[in-house]
């Protein structure tokens, strides 16, 4: 039998979220049934809330940084059991038969995977709604076990801003090591945890960032230098500086000069950017063989591999934690930047 | 003492290719002095000629594509002597100390390397001038042996366009290899070559080309499929199907159809168009963690083993031998892309 949720949620894109109830389904043989606890703020589920992307289906009920305890586990379970602190993240289904995803790699599953909230269940069609709620329902592979000693208050958002940045530095593991050079730019939920991903992994950290007054910040954060990328003198005096550079920016933004302060087989890797940018010289490319490219989210091996690294190194977002019904002003000061760095909505408490 | 030398080069960008007397400085101790047999014509020599980028020293006189015979030696050369068969590419002189000097990536010296023509010596400051001449003066570490079995007829292609395409295809030895999905873009100098070189690294090798007519073209060079890019049904087809794409197109172009093409993780590299790209959104990079880059000619220690591959594969570029007088003939029919797919000079006939 379906049970009745509660949660938060938008009923249209100029609507702020309010309460609401809805079903989740009745537990499949391999689902696992969640008390979700916390729930970390992705900027993108202001933008599904608001239809920024076209693509929105109401109502929306966001929250993709889901921590939570099993409650019940489906009788084909075998990794989860009721009592465990567990986590979901951006998906929540795939085909798992395909070569992406016996490779790891399900958040590109071929068959199309299924986002955790404004997706389409593959089984009875229904909307996926999200962590903004008491409770959820998920197929165990998508479901993480969080590691002894890891603190489930503040891991949340290592469920989507974390593997975002995770992902990248490790599949370029031979440019982000020590004695490597590596740039973070953008300091925000997800430059943050690029800093301290990059420095705990060893390399050397400079975070680049418009905003002058944010190199203190940087440096607390595991930051061993800073540029302020509006300051010409900082930007060619670093030219040519960097194995690796990891692109958090999360609008359209000229990327040149940014690829001008890669070493010879320089990589850049954008996870934010999810627009057309403007244009870029072919010379800047084939002078040094360098390269950009993008890198979404994370697989399932790999996020759980990257929260046992965060448990072992107790790295942890800087989150702020709200109660439920604070979500909308959150998110207006999300808009603002206001925040240090990721918020976190405490969901047994106001919803 | 300065040697007269007799080559072809312009006076400036609106004129032709004339004859021309002008000095070849004495050995250097390190030096290798060669009597020139054969210089490939690149298009970037026409492209210096003309001054299509505005950094032309006349007199021009061009060819970084060039095989010859040892005639003498400085009294430090070790590698070579006299009599010996040997080449020389688009570099002829870099620092040697730098990182990149030591790690093999001369043409990315940190101190400056020196192109064959249109460069700046390092010792004694004049232009440097190439191959479309009777002889010429380079450093002993920036020539070339010409492997057994390696007909100099035929080769003087390799040293740019063979180089130029070789070197992606190895630095991304994981995606072009037996099993792998590659595709060429562009079918002329350096397409011809990439696929020739793809195909015989073991890969599966498609052609993409503009013109259904280049299809037969194509497969005789060992391209095992075909693409028409202007099939949107055939594009649409191959979605995601490519591991690595070579893309060779000498202008500016959007790349985007062509990422589509690439598989998770997949990789696409330019290097022809040296010039600012259209627009490309960030989605595509980051759906697939894809990744776009560029790639200049090669350095030393990798040219000399692509030579010694080439001999052993008996591999070629195609070419159509003309005598020097003919060369502005041959320049205009590179403007019509009339070439199978590349004129070589011999520059002993009609100098």
């Amino acid at each position: 039998m379906p049970t009745q949720a509660r949660g938060w949620g938008t009923e249209a894109a100029d609507q702020p979220l309010k309460p609401m109830q809805f079903e989740r389904r009745d537990l499949r043989s391999d689902d696992v049934a969640i008390k979700i606890t916390y729930a970390g703020i992705c900027h993108s589920d202001l933008h599904q809330c608001r239809n920024d992307w076209h693509n929105s289906r109401y109502p929306v009920i966001p929250g993709h940084e889901i921590v939570g305890i099993v409650t019940d586990v489906g009788p084909n379970v075998a990794r989860h059991k009721v009592g465990d602190t567990v986590a979901v993240g951006t998906v929540v289904d795939s085909d798992l038969t395909c070569v992406e995803c016996l490779n790891g790699w399900e958040q590109f599953c071929l068959g199309g995977a299924t986002f955790t909230y404004n997706g389409v269940d593959k089984v009875d069609g229904s909307i996926t709604k999200g962590g903004y709620s008491d409770h959820i329902v998920v197929r165990e592979h998508f479901v993480f076990q969080m590691p002894e000693g890891l603190d489930p208050a503040r891991a949340s958002p290592l469920l989507c801003a974390g593997i975002t940045t995770w992902s990248p530095l490790r599949q370029y593991a031979d440019k982000v090591a020590p004695g490597k050079k590596v740039a973070v730019a953008g300091l925000g939920g997800l430059g943050h945890l690029g800093v301290k991903f990059a420095a705990a992994l060893g390399a050397h950290v400079t975070m680049i960032t418009t905003s002058p007054g944010k190199a203190d910040d940087a440096r607390a954060l595991g930051a061993h230098d800073v540029i302020v990328s509006r300051d010409p003198a900082q930007m060619q005096g670093a030219a040519g500086r960097f194995d690796f550079i990891l692109d958090t920016i999360p609008v359209a933004h000229d990327v040149q000069p940014y690829l001008t302060l890669l070493r010879r087989g320089g990589r850049m890797v954008l996870v934010g950017a999810i627009e057309p940018l403007p244009s870029i010289h072919g010379g800047l490319l084939i002078m040094g063989n360098k390269a950009i490219g993008g890198s979404g989210v994370g697989g399932v091996a790999e996020t759980q591999k990257m929260l046992e690294f965060c448990a072992e190194h107790q790295l942890y977002p800087e989150t702020e934690t709200i109660t439920m019904d604070k979500v909308n002003e959150a998110y207006e000061r999300l808009l603002k930047n206001d925040v240090r760095y990721r918020f976190v909505i405490d969901v047994t408490q106001g919803l």
